[in-house]
């Protein structure tokens, strides 16, 4: 197809489907004259698969690019592609100005890490940002919050554990590694918006409106 | 205290602390000279939520300001400074291109809530993306995880039970509303990061690097 139906099928403006051709988030269609291209079901997939990263996922168009090239490289093992999906959605927090708080939460982050078995890099960014949200509960009086650490460490294996179910039933690498990437990113939206939900509805019955 | 003692205690650069007073985030100090002014603990306090929501919440500054005049507003009922609040942090999406996946999923999400008796307004922005989120998982062909919502649904609605719980034990309303604000965006951030973290593990045990 060319690219006026390509932007008709996905919904995205020609001119946005240019500049991605042009960051190199979506591969160049085939030449059918020196000024036209064709593009296939691969564009139109990886095009829907860009703006879900985007515009639900709200992950900057510089990662999108990076998870990208860690899908299409296929000599990556598998761990190390989630890794790298991983990585490009884990914004890099600052470190936080009190330390005191800080060494605590690191000690508390490390034991829950510990007494569940998780088999985590040290220098994997989810770890600096668990350490870094824990230490500012504290900060900011929610001890509370920083407390049911474990609660939320019990609720979030379960989700885990479905989605890796569902990733092992399939079989070819480069379904199970976009699998994992759209899983990780939509998921965490869809949890966020459920819990935002979930929370409107109980504080609508602990706090009417008078 | 004087602001470069401000800024020693909150670990916020000087011209940081200047720009969040110009742009009305942080209150003005109380002026001991013509150019010199003064600042309290209130202020420390209310720079290391600044911090937090923007360093850990990723909450852009604008929004931020919307959130903390929904806090300052002691007129509102408590339901709608949570409501202010939920709707700062949650991004307006795009409508998806493809009505029929939207539309499916506007049924399924429907009949989600109703099942679950939930109390949601019907415009909450969070209805949206999470319909448009379970549109885009289909279009994507992960079909799994749209169709697990009931047990992500079972999942968040353990830990809001809890955030709720902790949060009644207050009575001060000024606090149970900062409470519920800093609750709602960094428990977002904590749960996204243990999430991370089981994910990462699960998959070094699933798919080990040779």
């Amino acid at each position: 197809m060319r690219i006026a139906e390509l932007s008709r099928q996905s919904g995205v403006p020609v001119p946005t489907i240019k500049y991605y051709l042009r960051e190199g988030l979506l591969p160049a269609g085939e030449l059918t004259s020196p000024n036209q291209a064709s593009y296939g079901e691969t564009h139109l997939r990886r095009l829907r698969l860009i703006r879900a990263l985007i515009d639900l996922g709200q992950v900057p168009v510089a990662r999108v690019k990076d998870i990208l090239e860690g899908l299409d490289s296929d000599d990556l093992p598998l761990h190390d592609q989630i890794g790298r999906a991983h990585r490009a959605i884990t914004p890099t927090r600052p470190a936080s100005a009190n330390t005191e708080a800080r060494t605590a939460a690191a000690v508390q982050v490390g034991d829950l890490i510990t007494r569940r078995g998780w088999q985590v890099e040290p220098d994997a960014p989810a770890l600096t940002t668990l350490i870094e949200t824990v230490a500012a509960l504290r900060t900011l009086d929610q001890d509370h919050l920083a407390d049911y650490l474990d609660a939320y460490a019990d609720a979030v294996e379960k989700f885990t554990a479905l989605e890796v179910a569902s990733v092992t039933t399939r079989t070819d690498p480069d379904q199970i590694a976009e699998s994992v990437v759209i899983g990780t990113i939509l998921g965490e939206t869809l949890i966020a918006a459920l819990r935002l939900l979930a929370q409107e509805s109980i504080s609508a019955h602990s706090w009417p409106r008078d």
